[in-house]
């Protein structure tokens, strides 16, 4: 097992994907008017890019135009002390190619908002990493 | 109930706190060589501080030395698509008072990496913003 210098196990870029894959909800981190900013975000991967839906006004829309973003999802048991997080780091797309607005859309992906999103926005994980804490 | 655009409840100040002070596990999201980073920590509020402990020599210590960051809770239902998020904004502070040190060590703030953390930064809630998505 490859540990970093806090102990944790460090995942392959294979089991980041597995993982990723394996969540419904992640975060997507970005730069808002020069301040640090999170939200929460359902997603799901198609190949390895990572691909969210929003409304094309949303604060998150503007702010991940041309930008580059991380986007982290992790599982952990608060009573075990056990669980694992990956985080992604790339550019950001909005997609305006309308075949691909299609395909993209009939992608398992639901939005949980009331106000349903009509905007898709992909990250490539150009960098990816991940750890897992054991017992 | 007040709602944000896309429909969500916007919670008070005094429902964020009280949700924060309900998880262990948060995630600080700062800046890393000019690129976005996140990282999960178990955290404890003291007071609306909220605390944090890790390596003196980590990466995180010292990408949020005299920096603004966000920090980020959440707990969602993936089967039926309810739960909430805060977000704080503001200054991370190393503490390196010794009086402070001792008393930050009381709380209940457990560490699950191997490798104890020896050092403390506080973040300071100035801005914080939640919402809840219900059925």
């Amino acid at each position: 097992m490859k540990a970093d210098s806090a102990g944790l196990e460090v995942l392959s870029r294979r089991e980041c994907i597995d993982l990723l894959a394996s969540t419904p909800i992640g975060r997507i981190v970005f730069t808002d008017r020069a301040l640090p900013a999170v939200q929460p975000v359902t997603f799901c991967l198609d190949g390895e890019d990572i691909v969210i839906r929003t409304t094309v006004k949303s604060r998150l829309a503007s702010a991940t135009r041309h930008a580059v973003v991380a986007f982290e999802a992790d599982d952990f048991d608060p009573w075990t002390h056990t669980g694992w997080s990956v985080t992604a780091v790339g550019h950001a797309r909005a997609v305006s190619d309308l075949a691909e607005i299609v395909r993209l859309s009939a992608l398992p992906l639901t939005a949980w908002a009331p106000q349903g999103p009509d905007h898709f926005i992909t990250v490539r994980a150009e960098q990816i990493s991940g750890r897992r804490i054991r017992r």
